[in-house]
């Protein structure tokens, strides 16, 4: 869909890179910038065998590399015309590269969006601001004190989309105003707005300590039972229809009728559901001690109930999902991975990352340079 | 930015409102289309003392709203004639509202985006999603042996924000060809992608069971520190120079250059601070165990190394954030709330949520059609 439209980006770890695969996953021209051997993220974990980073590998799939010295006036002038020629910069480096004020020279209406750590510049990481956000103290088991923190990088994962967000909405405007666009996003901003959305801010506000309730789901009736085969479900009742279907199911809705008589409850509403978790759940969890994977599956078919089995990143059958394309990932080999999610209809190709600086020669020759020349000089490799 | 542009959205809970919210905090008119009494999140927890959803709230800032019966005839014009005036429409209504193929009648470039659970229309939420991906496995303490649910819907989270590129890169398609796009988006679809973005799925499939490692920063060398004042910090060492600045300021740097030895390990590559980090967390717990939090900060204060201590909700200084505007919410008075965490430089406002219904009068008078006479006949409310 974004035919046409083209990106430089001077970026490493997960938010910017995923920003600007975002955007060439739908079909943007995104040339990433990095320096000789590379950023800070080139040998990021997790890796292959082969030593290949599958994080940058998983990071800048379907984007063009370059590597330059951005010491060298030469190289400087190399990033200046990449960036006036594409028109929209995506960076979270700090200092190093050309910065927006000096990009805009040769490009009165440049687009460039800057991944911050702290609102004003100052460092810091996701792991860090989820620390700082409030997050892991609410989360885990309800008998641990320490906080829990998230494996999933959950802030960079958003960072990331609200900058394809912003340069899409900074190129809409360009496309009908002319005017440019200095953008600042703040990863710290980002948790904050995101705890703010949920509500967790208005709450805190209103003076109500969030409480740790392990797995179970905060203002309604959801958490994971064991099962007789050593499986393990998650189940969730978003709404009386899905709370109903389950008790139905589970054939517990004579006795849960009883104790909402008991306790006074109104099983109908979350609240309530949520206030007697622990009571429904011991109620519902022989149900599911007693049963397979296979006959939990069959009792619940046909009805609302929301529901997963736990499963490993060994466990997931990839070869299922058509999201998942076979690609052959150099320093990796072949393997599947995922193109974007959005669904066009049209089919779905996976495109490997580069290797870095593959197309350095391509892209110098573009503009008109003698790419033996700038390597001779170590202005690029 | 996005002024002029316009979205329908039929939706409920967290990914489909974040991502119209998402769309309209940047200048977008964004409708939010309810069933008469609301859609199944208007109650969703937190909720404030009057009953006001805080969820609902902070989800549906800047919106407007009307409400409409969708199985009446009438009502389903309203609702076709609003989304054929709009061109876009958002929604993670299965069923009940008026098809792709019914709205496109009357807008044959319609852009709709159905925001999904499995991929096939499937249902599934956030903490179903989760589970069944991987991360629950992998996440929480490391002596603890069951699943650890996050309490951040990341999932849903990451989904809004997919949408709202997917709508922006329908919409910039639509500008230069004309074309209209129903897209999909599943929520599991969203979840593997990141997983498989962030290398998780490219490790599993290389045969690399991912191991918990509780709070330790996954390939590198992070973790959480105890303090003397009983406070707590995240630290983490992303590069060699950080690790290194971390190692002095703790008056370490002897001491790990001599375990270095000891162990035949480079400390300098982030493998090696990985596979020692039990070894190096243990030489620096004591040094953060004697210090008080403000002890800490003086210690790392213009060093590189990154770290925050925890905090909770509650102890958020909001009114310190640019981002945090004061708005006067109906049904919880006045609350700081989050603006987009896209700073452009202009004024940073956030703009409540309406109440149900707030804009059905002047939506349905802005079709040509008498809400009174529709609210007697009970398509409207």
């Amino acid at each position: 869909m974004l035919e046409g439209l083209r990106i430089v980006e001077m970026s490493s770890f997960v938010a910017a890179p995923l920003g600007g695969m975002t955007l060439a996953q739908l079909g943007a021209d995104v040339v990433r910038i990095d320096p000789l051997g590379g950023a800070a993220d080139t040998a990021r974990w997790p890796l292959a065998p082969s030593g290949t980073s599958l994080l940058w590998t998983g990071m800048n799939k379907g984007k063009r590399s370059v590597t330059v010295d951005p010491r060298s006036a030469e190289g400087r002038e190399v990033v200046a015309r990449l960036a006036a020629e594409a028109g929209i910069v995506l960076t979270n480096a700090v200092g190093g590269w050309p910065s927006y004020e000096e990009l805009r020279e040769a490009r009165p209406d440049l687009i460039l969006l800057q991944v911050e750590g702290k609102p004003g510049g100052a460092p810091a990481v996701d792991y860090t601001v989820n620390a700082e956000i409030g997050f892991p103290l609410v989360t885990g088991p309800v008998d641990h004190a320490a906080p829990v923190a998230h494996v999933l990088p959950a802030w960079d994962v958003a960072c990331g989309l609200y900058a394809a967000v912003g340069l899409l909405a900074a190129e809409r405007r360009r496309s009908r105003t002319g005017e440019g666009a200095h953008l600042r996003l703040p990863l710290y901003d980002v948790a904050l707005a995101t705890a703010g959305n949920l509500g967790l801010l208005a709450e805190a506000q209103l003076g109500v300590e969030r409480e740790r309730v392990g797995n179970h789901l905060y203002g309604g009736f959801g958490r994971d039972f064991a099962l007789g085969d050593g499986d393990r479900v998650m189940v969730v009742a978003l709404t009386r229809r899905h709370f109903n279907d389950l008790c139905e199911a589970t054939g517990m809705a004579g006795t849960v009728t009883e104790l909402a008589r008991l306790l006074h409850a109104d099983f109908s509403v979350d609240g309530d559901r949520y206030r007697h978790r622990e009571a429904l759940a011991a109620l519902l969890a022989p149900w599911f001690a007693a049963r397979t994977l296979a006959e939990v599956g069959r009792a619940l078919e046909g009805r609302s109930v929301l529901w997963a089995p736990y499963r490993r990143f060994t466990d997931l059958d990839l070869a299922a999902s058509a999201l998942m394309d076979e690609i052959d990932q150099p320093g990796v080999g072949r393997i599947r991975a995922p193109a974007s999610p959005l669904d066009t209809g049209a089919e779905r190709r996976a495109v490997p990352a580069p290797r870095l600086g593959e197309h350095t020669d391509e892209i110098v020759s573009g503009l008109g340079l003698d790419p033996a020349d700038l390597r001779a000089k170590g202005v690029v490799a």
